[in-house]
């Protein structure tokens, strides 16, 4: 495994316009994520100028990508790279502000749903050796909300395969560390998490297209139906 | 397995009030779906009266799981269900056109960028024996956008993984294609694969979170860390 130089190395000093250049981001965008604080200020050189390094220009590409890739809004980003500048909130912490940004929904749940969705969620979690002490867990409302929408349109039959599923996810999980291992900053850690998680859903969610169209050709094929 | 009576069975007969209660909608919202054809008209009882069926409680929380869970628009969901009912598209195509709306993103790539990920892409298709035929699918293009994003961000060991998790990606898919074996009816083939596409991108990254906590847990655990 490269690790690519840290995003906080300052081999470069520019200006704000070949910042923007750079980066590929309006100068005024720049000067709004400099304002709410997303963005550290550069160096200052004059009263009226400052230089920037090569640290701004990967944390502006870090804030469109989780932006644009991930989905997060400014406001998710600004509060996950808050907690990361600040150094003190531990991985775990970080990946929950940056978890409930995504998984946040508008759905209403009842009662007896939620009941039984948090009774399978503990059967599975202790099935698994997972963590669900705390019902109230962003991660635990989202996993509840998702399997009382999956029962809900009439779909409950897919939840039996939910145990092959989370062994799918425990695999997954442990690639995912393999990254991690050797990395020694704590900051490099949690942006390494971070990107790892809101970049690598989309990674996974796609690459599962792709393997599905290649799994249904056989079956689909045997359907006459018209694909154009 | 066991599947739960169509969507389309006619065992309910209930007029607008208590749909709403039933789909747990407001009688506007159901109302403003009807004009924009998203759900098909009640059978008229008088010229102001008509009842409605199970099939539209199942449509109507079809909608919502795909937009409040799923994170589609209302247009996409529409065009989604105009090609289910039309039953002509394929399951691939109107996979599709779901696909398309979640994937959509407003990242620009550079040309550089662009041709390196489509061979990259290429690669791996042929390794997998994935279809990567048409470099302009959105499906070929959200993958390109993901790998442009991972590496743009000062990541790109990240994809020294991307073999690990393709493999991950063609067994989930083994197992999605496990339920619509045994299922005759297209129409329900096609419902099936929308359900597990929008909402089973929800299912695994939820599970995958926890198991990451689980993963992870051993390896923070040895960083002295404030948890609160």
């Amino acid at each position: 495994m490269t690790l690519e130089p840290s995003p906080r190395s300052e081999l470069l000093r520019v200006r704000m316009a070949e910042l923007s250049e750079k980066a590929g981001v309006p100068v005024a965008t720049i000067k709004y994520y400099l304002r709410e604080g997303l963005l550290p200020p550069g160096e200052r050189t004059s009263p009226n100028q400052a230089k920037y390094a090569d640290g701004h220009v990967q944390r502006i590409k870090l804030i469109r990508a989780l932006m644009d890739v991930g989905g997060l809004s400014l406001a998710t980003v600004g509060e996950v790279l808050a907690a990361v500048d600040e150094g003190k909130a531990s991985p775990h912490r970080i990946l929950g502000i940056a978890q409930e940004g995504i998984t946040s929904s508008r759905q209403v749940v009842d009662e007896e749903s939620r009941e039984w969705a948090l009774a399978t969620v503990r059967d599975l979690a202790e099935r698994r050796d997972w963590p669900c002490k705390d019902p109230e867990d962003p991660i635990i409302q989202a996993l509840i909300g998702v399997l009382c929408a999956i029962r809900d349109v009439g779909h409950g039959w897919y939840l039996d395969k939910l145990d092959a599923y989370a062994e799918i996810a425990d695999r997954t999980a442990d690639l995912d560390l393999e990254g991690i291992a050797g990395v020694e900053s704590l900051e490099r850690i949690i942006e390494i998490a971070v990107v790892e998680t809101v970049l690598g859903d989309r990674l996974l969610s796609v690459l599962r297209r792709l393997a599905q169209q290649r799994a249904s050709k056989a079956h689909f094929a045997r359907l006459a139906v018209d694909d154009e």
